[in-house]
């Protein structure tokens, strides 16, 4: 099930909800380069960690077509591996903490790079953009896919009449589908056993208070929005049954980096003893990562912080590590695994 | 130690720091009027606790020598005494919370009562003026003496090279003086003992990216922002020595409201082994209150989570309470608090 947050256009190009103007305009974005792609990526005008890899996928098929078609990738095969490989490492390196995009990005580039050892010089570049293309639908095919089994895994330990806490934008706003732990959330409404959902705001950029109440309203589901630290109050009120929140990075033994912020609720939660799980699909975890230590921290920009003093510093994350061991679950396509997480994980994906 | 927070205008009025200006622009404003002041406190142009306390009393002041002068005090003391009993009933629930600022508008309207009971109807109008006056100018000045040895108190539990996390304002724009919390502050770097100050942004009005940024940077104090939900990650990453926050309201078991997020602070800071201290004038104290759970917060307007989509709820408390188990100490004037709190408190405030 695909939705409108990115798509291919009808004349072959892409297409993205641009996300910095939302809830108040639905405003498309055509991206033809990879310097448009990259763009759109650093500007958050698409994040989410799996939808920055069917972006990153889609927008380097799209470049390589709109390449094609200027004459770029005119000549030998060589020409081709060159923009290939340049035009890859600057669409990874773009964002350094979600996974997906590096890995989506270096996935499609393998394949295609397969393919031109195998052809004529003459169809090297037709060859390629075809792969790519390949390859970037089967990336978001298998996102919305994937989102909705996640869904469907996670719908399971989800309470009856359950108050949900969440934190950033996990909907199709950040997938290639109905979302990681939106999708959750979402499953569990049209099972009847969702009651209410609480979106932490999510300075700086408000993607809480911006984007997944906009999703929220759009689905019917009755929603509130809360200052990241109100939430700290709301739990000890006992009014929230489950925290849930999508993942940007997994490591071996189950850290998790997130949205800025998770760190708190899950150890709120520990605190008052509320359940907190983590939706991620499998492309998340990086077994490169022995542990949360490893996991490469964005710092963005001071200027995101908008009211200070002249001559203030700002210490602005965009992600913090979760322990695992204040993780309750992390739920993904193939199941809900639980502690001790080296042990899960390593089950579902291997050494 | 006086600061511009708040003043007497040469005309006897009040002026204040219209504090929703700051840190772009410092201005003035003039309040006359019972109605003038009381906008003033809802709209937050002035704020803090101890400082609400002074220019509630300073505020009724200003607005009865106002009413002298306009003739609406003219007549037998029965005027006098209903307009002082509806101006001050006004006054003192223009906020809720925060207990100071009923404390220092019962403070002048008892001694202002009991002054009308002494003298003729031809002299209660400017007797009780004078009354107010009086009582004002010394909960203003006692105010920023408690400041003063709140400060010499709290430098004593700082340790050498101390890097602060604080939330919310609580400077010279929250105080009738140096301040609570800020004040320790700035009594350590005094003392040489500082090193750096970690302000938390504060949503939704954002009085620690907007106030205390100002003040820090108008004392020299390296200091640095953060949204509030980065602060578990700081915390988290071994760059905090010291917590410590102000308090509007401390039950006599040491439970403490003050700004929504210093629940949470707490909770990380006491998971990450940081001292967490309160730092507050004994006039915060409501022995009415036995616990948290006595005491009444404020839920302010959804309108200040700004960007949001149309249809959404928001769960907006102005203030959440700490339990007394998460609080290693309250800095006081008369000295630092220690647990179990009941006892402390009521050795030094009595039964």
């Amino acid at each position: 099930m695909h939705t409108e947050a990115v798509a291919w256009t009808t004349d072959g190009v892409l297409a993205v909800l641009d996300q910095t103007f939302l809830p108040e305009e639905v405003h498309f974005r055509r991206l033809e380069t990879v310097e448009e792609v990259v763009e759109a990526i650093q500007s958050l005008r698409v994040r989410g960690a799996p939808l920055l890899g069917v972006v990153g996928a889609m927008g380097l098929a799209a470049a390589a077509q709109r390449a094609l078609q200027d004459g770029t990738l005119e000549g030998d095969s060589e020409i081709v591996r060159d923009w290939l490989t340049r035009s890859a490492e600057a669409l990874r390196t773009s964002r350094p903490t979600a996974v997906n995009l590096s890995w989506a990005v270096d996935r499609v580039t393998r394949d295609a790079l397969e393919v031109l050892d195998t052809v004529s010089n003459a169809a090297s570049a037709d060859s390629v953009v075809q792969s790519l293309r390949d390859g970037a639908q089967k990336i978001w095919d298998d996102d919305a896919e994937r989102c909705m089994a996640m869904g469907g895994q996670g719908v399971t330990i989800v309470p009856d009449q359950a108050r949900f806490l969440t934190i950033c934008n996990t909907g199709m706003l950040a997938t290639g589908g109905i979302g990681t732990a939106f999708g959750v959330i979402r499953k569990a409404f049209e099972a009847g056993k969702g009651s209410h959902v609480y979106a932490c705001e999510t300075r700086p950029l408000c993607q809480g208070a911006r984007l997944t109440t906009w999703e929220l309203v759009r689905q019917g589901i009755p929603a509130t929005v809360l200052v990241d630290s109100a939430a700290a109050a709301l739990m000890s009120e006992g009014k929230v049954d489950l925290v849930i929140t999508g993942g940007d990075r997994i490591a071996a033994n189950g850290d998790t980096a997130n949205k800025i912020g998770t760190l708190g609720l899950a150890s709120l939660a520990s605190r008052y003893n509320i359940p907190f799980y983590v939706a991620a699909p499998l492309s998340t975890v990086d077994r490169e990562c022995p542990s949360g230590a490893g996991i490469p921290i964005e710092y963005r920009s001071g200027s995101e912080v908008e009211r200070k003093a002249p001559g203030v510093g700002v210490y602005n994350p965009a992600f913090d590590v979760t322990p695992a061991e204040l993780i309750t679950g992390i739920v993904t396509e193939a199941g809900i695994l639980m502690p001790p997480f080296e042990e899960s994980i390593r089950r579902v994906v291997g050494e």
